[in-house]
């Protein structure tokens, strides 16, 4: 029985419940709940583009899908005792779904949009544990669902930061989506101009789309700000590593978890980006207790690219090295060593522009009792 | 009980036994054995360094490490009625390995070479389906053999466009081992000036550092030469996704396995990589049954890229739409949407320069039966 | 695609389709088809109580059951070159099942029945891999489909033998059914009134509800008349070691099987019981490839007990011992004390009187390659 | 790191360190240690035979084990508030053993008793986890390491009522060892001549031998005394349901645990004996979340017969039925027949006579979230 929970009308939009979340990051955002460490929060969550897919839409009505509307998000919720420089742990107790998803194929949009010029919409029917679809025939897909955006706000020194380095990626050519007002939730003008756009993951976390936060994972994520803020949304009933078209099985629904504050954390272990971990591990893990990392495609030096996988992998990887040396006294050598014969570098998203996501995932169990 | 087979004395370097194997990929190099499809093989390998890091070195001592003899290949086998343009099923029975391993950080070698410029060596005790080291003291890393390099020769048509595409890489600045007859075995020059060295993989398969292609797993290899002309090397005890310094759990041991010729499939489904797959899949996959592609740092034009993780999981990924579409019948737009709710990308390897490899994997159970 | 099959009217009790199935066993039942080993074969079955319980019927409806007509099999099979003394391997490929399935208490009948005096029925869908009932709301039970009878026919001195110790045990009180006419097919008076009924499993296999019997098994049943005369029905679409109440999620369906002879192994084992084990084994076994020994309640001077957990323990612990020693070459000492710490002894069934099944797993992973 | 411990010199007898432990069940011996409910309790414990058998004993020494010194026990432990017609939640949270076992065939005791009136043992070597013997080549046992005897004291009303009913069945002939005093701890004559031996659990648990509590697990013990009074002893590394010969991979060990007192629920759910479950459960359960009941030799009446699995399994059953009428309020026919189509019931041992044990597993996924 959860102790504080935001409750939505699941027929409407975010802009008509806009007291309820937001669509954009920026630290004042005012939060929608306060709880304290330890809480059990319940809050429900529209789907990814705000209700405008429906089932029976036809292949050529995604035109209309206005992205400015991506992704509604449930909170910010403020948790009590959370401080810049803090890890805030996000124990997922529980996603559900409501009983109808999508995937769609939206034109300029996913991994391969090169060759894949068309729209194209699969609608499925969720029960019993899977989803199933008239659009492909035959296949019977097992959920495992977990929440595609999931973080907090960042500070406004990160805002201005992330703000700088992809403007300048755009101007190269990157693959960038910028700030933009139009059909922003808040939608004062102050905070929707500024507002990066929930598209890609940062360093705050947001849209990670990794498939293995599912219930019983436990996620960390960097305090920015007084209260952490934490905002969730996009839930998807199952996808692949690497969400190869953009969307996964879209769908909308509900999300328990408890947090917890660890103090300081965040600021003594360096940490740059979320990780997670899990020591009771279900599908779609492989069963095995983990710790994993996150990278992205932003350089260390701050300059960020498009797209860049090997960039991303690079900084899973660093990312663990650091955790292993912090956690076990190793050395930089040993950490290495073992990384190479122990962590597995999966693939997370390829599709969140600009930043693919790779995870390194580093098997507790070979650390003897 | 094989009913064929390849012995090695494990204790001498492969050119003291050049009848038995080889350490470069070329169509000319002749069979060592000939089998019938069905027949069960057994072969012994060596170690992927041709056993010149051994229990009690230091640190210091892998500065004098020769690269030329990586890695000693035993074979190749002739298998009867192969022909270009077929496939080769070879399907993995067992994969043994002796009780001693290693792990090495080399310099100027593995995804992180620019922070690691210091060898490190690891050795490894193997016992009981688990190795321990005194270097990585507490840790216990599980057991899942599998060959590092696994492949068969190219024809000579593509021995030539694979050294062209990669001599242009090198002139761009790729991280690129050019043909280099030093260590080569054979060693008469018309083969060792011209023969492609094993550290990356290609489309004849070779240097794939796939953790999942345990005993269990069967490997799809297009056919460019009759007879096919398979050889196996550079055992693995354990690995993680990725293999991120360079090295696994590195040892000797054994291999067996039987052969089946798919007669004309390469060329019907137009397959250009290697690809394989397990029905009763143990650790490390996932214990769902699954068919997987594999992509390489080439673009479809020709022009090679070198580690570049993007490129290679596109090519999975495509790949894998072609196969779906060739084995269900679904359009690419269906093909793509079920990709991206239920097929994993997952970093194989990210030190095997040029070439990085993604797997895509499929999991079969999500097709009633 | 099997290559010989046995089609049934599923809408039609076996009396009016006799030409293709019986409900006692008899080595006098001519066989229905022929076939080779190797070749699949495919059969249609009937639910357990041929159809007499339907959606929409009530508890009280139970009381008009006719159990002479339980339960129809599809068959017999004459498998060609079987012989007795030789062992009939039942490579099961795929059990499937309908839509509809029911659990029955029957008075009278179950292992408690004399806490259960009155007649309580569950109807089940079945979709998706799983049965939801109304009369069980909030419950979903995962599907592993298997047949809860399948067995070949006895001798006449096999026959002779079982309906002359089950006389004696129901002269002594036991819970036996014996031959009974009314209800049989075929119905010819010379068959119908010695046959033995389907209710209890025996040393020709029959009634042995065991749920690991899933499709990937292998079951070895001992021959006795030339040809072996296969036969199978009863599916379960679910079932909990014991089958506590007496039915499982009972349902019809179809049955697919290749067969293989073991010429003389039954004779050479002196193998009492049916054996069955699986290499790659999903649910509900878990996951570890196992040979499996079964237990009755018979003496082995030939004196049967009525429900007898203790005693079909005891055998089948015996025939585990037996068949270590035969195929590990281990003393009977040695074998006896693997087996106590490694065997699982698991109750397969509590209801088919007067016979109780155990099963004895050993898993096959403790011996090394 | 635990709160409270008992630590014992692992090379010395019980009797030697009186102030420890015990070797029988009777209120009256006093705590050894005091803890509030929430604390990690660490305990080591002797092997089940104190120490009598070692490494390298001839198969002739086994005649001389001293039976009267089974099985030292570390405790009592006083649980803080706990009080008779509570439940005693233990979670178990470590269970380690030393790294030498042996497995024992005593004449005159064990399932095959009379088929093996030889005395052999086996010496084992534990590593890496998993159990390795000379006297077993080519066998490697994996770990799964639980605690054979674990319980509380008995009221002094229920320990008069189990010395007279099972003094009235070894008058019948039964398989009873009835109070003794010679090798007692404590050796006070009015404790050591009425209290019962370690040998058969009863409804205070004691030796269940249930394999499935490994850690992780969470076992059920109503309390009879004030404090609980809780011990635990005889670790086993490895052992198959049923415990077929006798011992197990019997060794000496650690055992971790903490408390919670569940007030009055015992009373409440009139439970009679011991259950268990666990909601993360590795091998050698199955992997899915369950919960289960346990049932010994004694009918309902108290009449207690001897070495009767059907009886066993009769008690695990109805006591199922019980927990799921009262946890999830169906009728009696409705958990009947859900217990039939969803509940293994599975031997748990066949050897502490007179009371064999069998459990009943329910699996709690089939209940919808």
């Amino acid at each position: 029985m959860p102790d504080a929970s935001i409750h939505l009308d699941m027929h409407q939009p975010l802009a008509h419940q806009a007291g309820k979340g937001h669509n954009r990051w920026h630290p004042d955002i005012p939060p929608k709940l306060r709880v304290k460490p330890g809480t059990s929060v319940e809050l429900d969550v529209l789907d990814g583009v705000d209700g405008q897919i429906r089932a029976g839409m036809k292949n050529e009505d995604l035109g209309g899908i206005d992205m400015g509307r991506v992704h509604p998000l449930t909170g910010p919720v403020y948790v009590e005792g959370a401080e810049p420089g803090d890890l805030l742990a996000v124990k997922i107790e529980a996603v559900e779904t409501i009983k109808y998803g999508f995937t769609a194929i939206m034109p300029g949009f996913g991994f391969l949009r090169d060759l894949f010029p068309n729209p194209f919409v699969v609608h499925w029917e969720i029960a019993n544990g899977f989803a199933q679809s008239v659009q492909l025939p035959g296949v019977k897909i097992p959920g495992a669902p977990f929440m595609g955006v999931i973080g907090v706000a960042p500070s406004l020194e990160l805002l201005q930061k992330i703000n700088a380095r992809e403007a300048e990626l755009l101007a190269r050519g990157g693959m960038v989506m910028p700030p933009d007002a139009a059909g922003a939730v808040p939608g004062d003008a102050g905070i929707a101009s500024k507002a990066f756009r929930t598209i890609a993951p940062h360093e705050n976390g947001g849209n990670f789309d990794i498939k293995q936060m599912t219930a019983g994972t436990t996620l960390y994520l960097p305090v920015f700000v007084p209260g952490a803020l934490f905002s969730v949304g996009d839930p998807h009933f199952a996808q692949g590593d690497g969400e190869s078209c953009g969307t996964a099985v879209e769908t909308a629904g509900k999300f328990v978890a408890r947090f917890e504050v660890m103090q300081g954390e965040a600021r003594r272990r360096k940490q740059h980006d979320p990780s997670y971990g899990c020591t009771c591990c279900p599908a779609p893990a492989d069963g095995r207790p983990y710790y994993a990392t996150t990278g992205m495609s932003v350089r260390r030096d701050g300059k960020a690219e498009s797209e860049d996988l090997t960039l991303a992998a690079r900084n899973a990887l660093v990312n663990m090295i650091d955790y292993v040396v912090d956690a076990k006294g190793f050395s930089r050598e040993q950490a290495y060593a073992l990384a190479s014969v122990a962590v597995d570098l999966r693939i997370s998203q390829v599709v969140d522009v600009p930043n693919m996501t790779v995870s390194a995932f580093l098997p507790l169990d070979i650390f003897g009792s």
